[in-house]
């Protein structure tokens, strides 16, 4: 196999990218025990919240009290989601470390997410992007849609290289590519994001699944094959709505730091306590997550384990 | 990306591997009617039963008369599995186009699951081989627990390779590989496969997964890349069995199919119909199945059809 990056950093998005698609309220505190758990486990950069306008997420209307709540474990990067200036704003001021901006690449999906094209929220991003750098607070570009718009279809690799040139005309180092709709298959990650890396080497490119139609870990093994070496994830495979059938959540993270452990790459991330911390999502979320890794536990953990004489004959 | 193969055959084992772990009775008429939607939907080989005792698989125990009622389209395998002398002599007569023999590649699963060692279980095939060869009749050899064991984590190559040639040495050239118990990633998979596609060319070799840990469709892409264009596949993940949570079922063939059409690789599999028989699937085992095409659709089904203004702010 093509020489694969020997360490990866695992960015987590359930208390942003899950919670945020939770009907139920999720008391603040809980927010933050869980956010302090997940940076326990050696999580590198966690999204904590969204600095988004209360009616548009209300599970995220205590994006202020939730960032003073939590711990601030030294290495561990704690970032927020921000929409615009307000919401920049507001996360400078709530000592966000780092802040995830945002748009889509295909302007129908624009025009139906904020009422904006492509072109526009570059715009409006700029005078953002020039408060973070003011401030000294990094920021991320995220570029939904990137591998997949339901109005759309597959943006082709032009359209994409077009967003990262403003990004990066911006300012901006650390770019996301997104497969918002879980539509996007290993040929075309491969495609992708082979080409924005020859095209942007300087780039700082990360990976942004969701495991809709069960690709996600396979986009991930292409991702891998191109040099990526940041991927988001969500633990439990929180942000599908329970109550959409069709929705899924993000890729899993302890199910994707499984599979990168089982390949020799290294996380930094300690599972265990990851997947202890899924084990109790069900209760705080009022559902049951997607964990394979809760369901049925790390390959090597069952090794020697099994009971004799409980598989059927002629089982394979 | 790597060459991958144009073309792949899918087998499918619902009928076999995944109704043979289901608890409730499924009668006759519907288990083929089952296997003749499924023939109809392209699908080049299927294994449509096992012809262990029945005391064995209760499940299966209408082996005989599941063969004799099936149709028999043109250019469509009806595979059967076949463990023993006794088994074989009943599938011939029950003519089956193929039979599907099965060992397990470590001495401790071997033992706990059929009650005698790996070399035991190939000295016993022996005789079996032969009368299939004396019959006309193709048969293929299973390796379970080739991309991990339960008892003794993942076997080295060497093992392998020994028992492929001794499968070799009885005359067969085409051998399945299985991650029985889901325990495989996809760098195992791609050094598994590409020693063994090296040391024998002439060997057809198939992958048989089970998705246990979220790294099935990973795999796949990791055995394309070796040039394996063979895989196993069960409709609506059937397999796992419901009364075990941990336990999960072969990797969903129509989501891997989705996902090799959405690759550019042709499988002749009319996909619509093969969602439509998974959508039939909860009714007739009683339970939910593991389907993400039946949840999502098709990637290229949703492009236009998402109503404007679902999305939340900041969703990504």
């Amino acid at each position: 196999m093509q020489a694969l990056p020997k360490r990866v950093e695992v960015v987590e998005m359930g208390p942003r990218d899950g919670f945020q698609m939770e009907h139920r309220w999720i008391p603040t505190e809980v927010k933050i025990e869980v956010v302090n758990a997940l940076a326990r486990t050696g999580l590198p950069i966690i999204q904590v919240t969204s600095f988004v306008h209360p009616k548009a997420v209300p599970q995220l209307r205590d994006a202020e009290q939730v960032m003073a709540g939590i711990e601030r474990l030294p290495g561990v990067i704690y970032e927020a989601l921000v929409p615009n200036m307000r919401g920049a704003e507001r996360a400078i001021a709530a000592r966000a470390d780092k802040v995830n901006l945002m748009l889509s690449v295909t302007d129908s999906h624009s025009l139906a997410n904020a009422n904006r094209t492509t072109d526009q929220a570059l715009r409006e991003l700029e005078p953002v992007v020039r408060l973070c750098q003011d401030r000294g607070v990094p920021a991320t570009g995220g570029m939904a849609t990137a591998l997949g718009c339901p109005f759309e279809g597959f943006p082709p690799a032009e359209r994409l290289i077009w967003v990262v040139e403003r990004y990066v005309g911006l300012g901006l180092g650390e770019i996301g590519v997104a497969d918002t709709a879980g539509m996007a298959n290993p040929v075309l990650v491969h495609d992708r994001l082979s080409r924005l890396r020859d095209r942007f080497p300087d780039v700082h490119f990360s990976l942004h699944l969701h495991d809709t139609r069960r690709m996600a870990t396979a986009n991930v093994l292409a991702a891998l094959q191109v040099g990526i070496d940041r991927f988001d994830g969500a633990v439990g495979g929180l942000g599908g709505c329970p109550y959409a059938p069709g929705a899924t959540g993000n890729i899993t993270t302890e199910d994707m730091v499984h599979m990168l452990h089982e390949m020799g790459i290294e996380t930094g991330v300690d599972l265990d306590a990851l997947i202890a911390i899924a084990r109790r999502l069900p209760e705080i979320v009022g559902h049951p997550v997607e964990s394979c890794l809760v369901r049925a536990g790390k390959s090597r953990d069952v090794i020697g384990r099994r009971k004799q004489g409980q598989d059927k004959v002629g089982a394979a």
